[in-house]
């Protein structure tokens, strides 16, 4: 008899057909003995009609509003799958995030969770009732709703296994797990067995969109053991877990890529001390992240291009900040590239094996791959290439580092 | 200055275009300096297809569940006209039932309103910030979501109203306000510019759709003034108010019908004492609503037969009632029939105006319709007639006493 915690998606539970199989396989665990927490998404659709209903409402819409609007989903999926579980003889009851509660800050549209009061839910479990909660959902310190941000769902399962001391973390998707590389691109894509928490929390933020980076963050610093795996299938899927738990590790677990990011050169910037922190600062007070960063002596000798990365969606933003610096910077030009990818391969084994970087990109310049721009991290090395390259670059390496399939 | 309550209902705000047409009544409102606090439906259809998915998903669904579900429609709305008002640069924050809070009894779906604690929402109101309550919801002692039935926003509205100490519940749809008739039968009904509680009371009672019955009662027990009138024009509508505020009364203000009950007729019970209690008794104890009751002796002179309308979804448990309990009836045979219609004259004149039920029967019997059972308050006469009937004898009786349109 375990404690888990079942977290289903939006396709898992798009029309009662589906939420009947949902049903049955929550079910299954719970006549087997287990205590089951599940966890939903809103209907598959739902939420990205609601989002453009608020877009029609107002343009600059206030995000308390947003979160009330949105929150609608998943109030319905719970109270229909707790209908059909007692329909099935199943004891279960729905919980919405305010009556939990999950509480969060006050970061509407985006909340981060503070903390869950979970002793009723477990005294319920305990007394053998299923508790179906509303994913993405939370409450404020001031009594309103608030969401989580897209995916937010696998945050939540994930902080309520952690508040509930919950055994496993089953995260039913519509894929069979965590996958060697993105099995639409690479077709000798396998399924991994078992990953590490810091490999997965780089997977998930290099593009990965298995899981959300903030729900492998919770998992990492609670250990609470993830399983990601299908809603269609009893296969076991991929379990994240602590590296004690890893008998033997690949060099390399997974290449990911991942197009959020586009690419800003600033030319011919005066090559002096402070420069960086012109350029940088007004980004970081503008709360734009930079990822890479490249500088690099331009012909002259007496100035620097600079080279960085930041979320598509700031670039406009970037620029003003860039424009409003330009006396101080005094440089040429800037430029805008969004055809750009970065390629990232991933894995705790890097840490002890020598040559990792080495073979990247030589695998990459045997295939006239040009790199734009490198980052690094304990296990993982991400480059920038043109666009048009990715498919190319992720299987290449997917060969070169041993991970295709027999 | 005033402080309104407006209440819209669900075709009111069936798309953002109309929730735009809302925010700008409500914003004129505002922008006048009147304290605005306004309630709404869910967007016309949402309802239907949130209970759908209820039945769908199980027959006999639980109430509490299906609660959770059904109270999602209002939360939208709430929040999209919230942003909508703060777009045209209105103050305006959304309010659901457990937030108000909307204190209600346990009763889902079709919860009795118990208190509303609004003290907080007077104090925004009194620094110009509108307040939009989602209708139709409240919150239960054990801090679930209920729901106040079908038309509950009404209801909603009124309380509020009462609670808020409003001047005005303005309750807008789409027709122009009370008409002494159906005008989809009668084409010369008329607006009714006045009307009182009682009246009301019974026009909604009776059949008139156009407010929830439980809300006149509450309008009533807190003196609430409250006008009917159409979301698509700035004609004031119908002002239903205390007697007191009434100079001149019509004899009679208005002709109802309703085809919700079904006739029930028990031929050849025993004539001795004690058998309406033998067939009334087990009728209550099941929470079977007896209308009207005609008891006539049969042919033999020993036995009798006894009539009763009850609600139409009633007519199968009230069957079973009484097959339990034909050993002490000893009756021949019963006979349920759902061809009828209940059709009423109202009007407060009628206390002081002698021969009104007389005007009545002439009318009907002058065209051949046979009246099959009779119920009567001070200010009300309902007769059963055969369904085929309905439209003759509503036209007739509207110009019988002389409420025609000139």
């Amino acid at each position: 008899m375990a404690r888990i915690v079942q977290k289903f998606g939006g396709t898992s539970v798009a029309d009662i057909e589906r939420i009947r199989s949902v049903a049955e396989r929550v079910k299954a665990a719970a006549d087997a003995g287990d205590q089951v927490c599940v966890v939903l998404s809103a209907m598959a659709g739902t939420t990205n009609r609601l989002i453009e209903w608020t877009r029609e409402a107002a343009k600059l819409h206030d995000a308390r509003e947003y979160d009330v609007v949105v929150s609608a989903g998943e109030q319905m999926t719970v109270g229909l799958l707790a209908m059909v579980l007692q329909d099935m003889g199943v004891n279960a009851r729905s919980w919405l995030g305010w009556q939990v509660p999950v509480r969060t800050d006050g970061t509407h549209g985006s909340a981060r969770i503070a903390e869950i009061q979970a002793a009723e839910i477990v005294k319920r479990l305990e007394d053998g009732q299923v508790a179906v909660v509303a994913g993405f959902q939370g409450v404020s310190p001031d009594g309103r709703i608030t969401t989580l941000g897209r995916g937010g769902s696998d945050t939540s399962a994930v902080a309520l296994a952690a508040a509930l001391e919950a055994d496993r973390c089953d995260i039913f998707t519509d894929v069979e797990g965590v996958y060697t590389a993105d099995p639409r691109i690479v077709t000798r894509a396998r399924k991994i067995d078992r990953i590490t928490y810091e490999e997965m929390l780089e997977l998930a933020s290099q593009g990965a969109k298995v899981l959300q980076t903030r729900s492998v963050e919770i998992a990492m610093n609670h250990q609470v053991r993830v399983q990601v795996r299908s809603s269609f299938s009893q296969a076991p899927g991929t379990l994240v877990v602590d590296e004690a738990e890893i008998v033997e590790f690949e060099v390399v677990s997974g290449i990911t890529y991942s197009s959020a990011e586009a690419k800003v050169t600033i030319l011919a910037v005066a090559d002096r001390p402070g420069v960086a922190a012109a350029v940088f600062g007004p980004l970081s007070d503008s709360n734009i992240n930079v990822d890479m960063i490249v500088q690099s002596a331009s012909a002259d000798g007496r100035s620097a291009d600079i080279t960085f990365t930041v979320n598509r969606g700031d670039v406009d933003r970037a620029l003003t900040c860039l424009e409003a610096a330009r006396e101080e910077l005094g440089h040429h030009s800037v430029i805008a590239d969004d055809e750009v990818v970065k390629v990232s391969v991933i894995g705790v084994g890097m840490r002890s094996h020598a040559g990792v970087a080495k073979r990247m990109f030589t695998t990459l310049a045997e295939r006239g791959i040009n790199i734009q721009a490198i980052s690094t991290s304990e296990i993982k090395i991400s480059v920038l290439i043109d666009a048009e390259y990715t498919e190319l670059a992720v299987r290449a390496l997917h060969s070169a580092y041993g991970l295709d399939a027999a």
